[in-house]
């Protein structure tokens, strides 16, 4: 069902738009959950908050209380809208789990926001979703021609219905039912009345991990930063293909698919995860530190300083800076007060090169030879503005290094990333990138060089350790939608008006 | 599912009150629906405005253009969220339907505004009803068990999922199964690709009638004042057990139910039908004269003047003071800026008799012998206070004559009223209610006296022409849901927290 | 100053319009004050919102308490924007001023919402006006030339600037002196630190009423209703030219202006005060019966029914048909749910005869001979819609009355009018309006007819008893700032880009 | 006055707070102007944009067009506020000047936004003001006694009255009067219709430079920043006590003034400015590091990392650590998505340590001794909260190094600044603040080594090369309104209910 959310923010003016917009990958979801804590929802506002990073279009929270199901969801950021007395009591309860949502196609509305909420013949049942599922559309259209009505054009409802149509006769046993039928990437956190459920896909793409606080409440979520905020300690990632179930006596815990390799997604290394949140034990900074060293090993230039594109550009090139023994230098400001849109500048503004975001700092760029760093490049918009902001205030060679392999490829694994021929590297030679960009060189870690900086020899071939198709094309699941004709991809005949 | 929306009409405070509330019983809806006409959305918007006195909570339109179905939904007035262009403009195609609601419980939310709409297999299909299901939550918990997942608590999801399950082939056999298994009381119009369809209930209890714009667009709506509007002709009342289909060849009509004696609402012509609509071919503004005027024949008094409560009696008051031949008199004005809540006054200015929604007329009253003419009596709450207001003004006596008969049993077919104890007539004798109301004398029409008004001898006590089950407690349809436990009543474990 | 407020009450976009847009002349201001008494606030509340029909774009309150003064203003309606703890807590103190306002330009935004305040070198005071100074861009002028700062485009103003700048010692002096420069007509409620003041220009063209609550609190407003909303005891009308001061000592009052016959508006009776006020101790809804009661001896009429334009139209219309023996009925119904503006309608759509606002009740017109009753004719275009309605539904003749005389000149005292060149009177005879109006006839009571049903004989000519300038021309002041320069009548440099 | 705005940037709920808050000084104000150029406004909006850390309550534009002045102002960020077609449209013309606010209370509301407007006698003048009169109750207090009226509690406002009032003939004239009469620390720029100026104050406190655009349009800013996003050069600082108008006809320059030292504030360049903005001619961002450096020739240790408290003590930790020898590492993640509250936490939850702002990286940090470098410490309340922090993520020893003396005095010159007895350094001894900060050490580099940093030799005590009364408690100019009794200070007796 796709009705009209009236919502308190309001979509900007079809004349704005940001000339700076961002051209990186963007992880779509994080996910949290609690049981058995006096402060669920506090506990779930505080976690979603630090997972913020990791979508920004909305979130929502779903806690369960004496019998009761209680859910709260709003547009924007956690700590604009759950940030109230009120909300927080609107979410009573020891369990609570949550959900922040990064949107695609920007908008698409409250009915698509989780976490989604089912009456199942067994009781109330609430679920989380960081992923995509790559058959959702082909299950979608079975479960509506057996009767079923989909509210949301969200995959993850796909889950629900599966849940729900299942003959297995306990609810554990439907959610793996399910999830033998959906194939893709997946990282769930579920509720029901007297369990919490935290479960990832066999390849383990999407990351999940799992915490305790004060000896007694488990918590699931997405990354490590999310248990540090509250205090909780981290006990261990959820493994790939395990379905942890937290209930009153303790936790369970199953591996109901076939075994496999696992395959987490490499690009949480280099852009998702936070600085300071660990990915499968290791310190995500400590492992962009490593890339920038690795970066630095295969290219090799005698340069006065290194200047990270702000902000995710800095621990590659703190890590850069200290293998080269190069100063690191501040060399591009950025404002901390951009909005997501701005006023579309007449021509005449836009020719003047507009800087909304960043400015360079001329009196450390004059003169000099500089190694500007950055983590990927998409689209190569930002990549464009950003060498000629620093060769505009003097710097006499500029040098983009680039602490991932080319991103030729894109996503289906619950990672907003643009089609194919519009992704640079795709269409060009790296040579053809260097001149597009106008900088004096460009350089790009090699594949081995960043599976070296997660701890690897190199890059496994014959089994790669990690999901790298955006850099290799190889897609570790079957793309079962993708093949599927267009009008087939559409998911509901009704058009939200104002998506 | 029961999320949480954000909506701009905000809750006011609890610490609001109306000291005046509205002691009516309350029309639930009114629906609309429109085939064939290239302004299908403005018309739907002027239809549903002029239906708004049938449910003021909020309103919505589906719309069908090129294959898509486009809905818009908000809470409050459709003059207050309907009269922009972008809305209309969000709304393309020749056909749509409409539906505005009154809300029982005060803020359930945009969730449960209607048109409901579903991707079913055989296309989308959007669905508008006024009425009630009195099995709604017995076919409910059926469904569920089946696998079906409800996105509302509104009885009327009910019958989407009927449709949606349905082993007929075409989708009019389908909806034609789905009104089989349902009880109570109903007035649907519902939208698919290629059809608009209008249906009544067996026993026609909630009206629905048929107009014609312009020779060639088919209208469906709840009251012909929605016709009136938009200049469209009246062409007769949708039968009770007819399913009407209209499609580009034109009208197509069939009866699926067994022949019944129909029932229609009497109350429609009480107070819940605007006095410029005709019911059944017959002018509710003459009915309610009709009332008075037996009123009058009924309970004579040598009063010196007549005055309504305003606005509902007056059309009775008109009629009384005609039959009387006693002068008509505002004696009571209307402050027609009072919105729906209202500081709640201290103790001191409770006191002082706040008069936020009416004040009486002292010139007029002082002195003199006052027939005040209400509609009807639900609690007595606003009784108590008028009757009170009058005397205060200087009326030497205070009759309170009553345009319909005691008020005993609660309505389940679509009309907001009070359980039977907190209806003032199922627990005081005439007399009793005069005395607490503090009237010198309170008069009813009798029963008869109100079949008489509306054109029959009298109340066919064998097979009553009408559906009077408030006045008679002989309700025409199995209450199935009411004979279900207090804990099978919940409809939904989610409890929406805004509520 | 003029500055851009972001209210939230957010303006109605351009598409829009009111096909039925309201043809009246509409009073522009209401006034309350309240000393003494534990509630001043929650008074002033009620008090303004019983005069909501005299100003309903903003309304603002100023209370004092413990040698603070507080201000809470809001654009929209008293019951929709006071209605809350917060904002009545807000506004502490025994002592409270308040403001309703009609903006004539439809927007001009919240620094001119009254009451006024200004940090006198005597102390806090502030000031609410109903009325209009004629002469205020001359002493604008004259200020601004001497270095005073202007903060509203609101002639009222110019009178605080003058008792900040008057040379007399004491405030209840410095206000006298204000006063006497002032031309035109106006009532003041002022409050200070230790007095609540009610003032009544020389002519009394403007109302202004005494009260008494629990015989301890003096209170001040437009009109007696409201007195009556919070059970305040009538005293009596403050008197044109006097200025009347509450201190804790008591009432005091003075006449400090040359001895004159007074000239209250008479349009108070015919259109802007509440039926159920009291005007000059006499009550408007018997004035009004009264007046229809003229035009019935003036205007004879074998017609079937009296119908009135509602609401204002009613009380005339049952005055006429008692007088004339013709039956009284709603032969036009009225939606109530009518917002301010609504879509534009295309064409197509404006060409049936869109009908937001009324719906002619067919059953009661059909074949009959009509005779409508209006208060007041003002362009006109309201009258051409409903005299068409009414003949469409089916009435063989269609006589339209109106129970004032014709408004042949604009006003310049506080009420919005048309300019002298858009009153359809100024340009039309009689008979050439009833044809451009579409009527078979129409008949305007006399002025003398008018004079009578307000008590008197009949207009003396040398010395109207009333100011009637609207329907006579003759303006019983000068009109000073009327002759100045269209370049001089810009109230400010500072373009307001919302109003 | 002083009345209640409805602004639509709600309040937060007093429940809420911020554990982490800011605790830095704030300037309060960044200006700009410029004239003669097409698109003034949006040159306006982007040079205000690029000032938002100088002021993030509340920002204000003022246009002149065709005779007509217009003005835009809002609560909130500027690009979340001005980023609007219809925004930049209700500001039309060839000049402009813009306003961006810090609030000293939190919601002072629209009233007190700048800049400034009045219709003076010669016409309309707008002015914006960065800094603070120390005189300007004294003044406010003299001119009220002539009448003056005062529309907002801002001290800018007097310098309005003292022009309206000044008897000189000219703008310029009046507006060089009033600055004579004025005391304290200002950057004014000041609209008329005719031309543009820019002043500031005799010692120079507060920063204003000169831009120029496309070679005909001069621009004045607060820093160099705001010329740089929209490609205009910089031409130079306005000079201490110079008064710059451009005009049509070019740049005029006077220096009404007798001469003095300049004593421009040194806190500009430890904080306040942004780090690639020039001030007096030098890189912030350069004087910065050399802090740093300053810093670690001053406080040697043989530590494992500097870590920077992000973000203002990042350029001053690179600093150290290059001069150190010691490698930089981000030791502390910020989170991006911090709004400015959030829920209170319960006490549980508070126990927890919430960390809303910050997280350690505890792999950095792990077993090491951590140089922490931060700008300033003003109350303390984040240091502790940081040391712990640190400490807690497994720090062997944490040092807290600071890029400035220690901060014993308040600011009265127009930057928000706690009480003397508020700052930590006015009441503890160095060593008294590292105990109760918590950490191994506290080095405060030294007011001669802060002078080395930005180019002298060292402070002359004679006759201080800068302002650096927060240091030193000598302050530049008198405090007139300080020795006022604390009954005068109240500006208004109007209390804003929402302030």
């Amino acid at each position: 069902m796709t009705d009209h959310i009236n919502s308190s923010n309001s979509t900007p003016s079809p004349l704005t738009t940001n000339p700076f917009d961002d051209d990186k990958f963007h992880d779509e979801c994080g996910v949290f959950g609690v049981f058995n804590t006096p402060e669920a929802s506090t506990h779930s506002v505080l976690g979603l908050h630090s997972l913020q990073h990791r979508g920004q279009e909305a979130a929502g929270i779903v806690s369960f209380d004496k019998g009761q199901f209680f859910s709260y969801k709003s547009l924007g950021h956690v700590a604009d809208n759950f940030n109230t007395q009120p909300v927080i009591e609107s979410l009573p309860g020891n369990s609570a789990i949550g959900h922040v949502r990064y949107s695609t196609s920007g908008g698409a509305g409250l009915r698509n926001v989780q976490p989604l909420f089912a009456d199942l013949a067994s009781g109330g049942f609430a679920v989380a979703h960081n992923g995509n599922l790559t058959n959702a559309l082909t299950l979608r259209r079975q479960l509506v021609d057996k009767g079923a009505i989909f509210q949301s054009t969200s995959d993850s409802e796909v889950v629900i219905h599966l849940i729900a149509t299942s003959t297995y006769l306990n609810l554990q046993d439907k959610f793996i039912d399910a999830m033998r039928r959906i194939e893709g990437a997946f990282a769930f956190v579920a509720l029901s009345e007297d369990c919490l459920i935290g479960a990832r896909d066999p390849l383990g793409v999407r990351p999940l991990v799992l915490g305790l606080l004060n000896d007694e409440s488990y918590i699931f979520a997405s990354e490590t930063c999310a248990l540090d905020i509250i205090g909780a300690e981290y006990v261990r990632d959820v493994e790939p293909g395990e379905v942890v179930t937290i209930t009153k006596k303790g936790l369970n815990s199953v591996k109901p698919f076939p075994e496999q390799s696992a395959r987490p997604c490499i690009f949480e290394h280099v852009y998702f995860s936070r600085p300071d949140s660990l990915t499968g034990g290791t310190s995500v900074y400590k492992v962009r530190k490593n890339i920038g060293r690795e970066l630095a090993k295969e290219c090799k230039l005698n340069a006065d300083l290194v200047v990270p594109v702000p902000d995710s550009g800095v621990p590659a090139a703190i890590g850069y800076a200290q293998e080269a023994g190069i100063p690191f230098e501040l060399g591009i400001i950025r404002n901390h007060y951009v909005g997501r849109t701005f006023i579309e500048p007449s021509d005449t503004i836009r020719h003047l090169g507009v800087k909304l975001k960043h400015n360079a700092n001329r009196g450390e760029l004059d003169g000099k030879i500089v190694v500007l760093v950055d983590d990927s490049i998409v689209r190569g918009t930002t990549s464009v503005k950003i060498v000629d902001m620093v060769r505009q205030a003097g710097a006499k060679e500029v040098h983009m290094y680039i602490a991932s392999p080319p991103t030729t490829d894109p996503c289906y694994y619950g990672v907003d990333t643009p089609d194919k021929d519009k992704l640079l590297a795709s269409n060009m030679t790296i040579d053809e990138m260097a001149t597009h960009i106008g900088a004096d060189s460009l350089k790009f870690i090699s594949i081995d060089g960043l599976y070296r900086a997660v701890g690897e020899k190199g890059r496994d071939k014959a089994c790669p350790q990690y999901c790298d198709a955006c850099f290799s094309g190889e897609y570790p699941t079957p793309l079962t939608d993708n093949n599927a004709s267009d009008d087939d991809k559409q998911f509901s005949l009704l058009t939200d008006s104002r998506a």
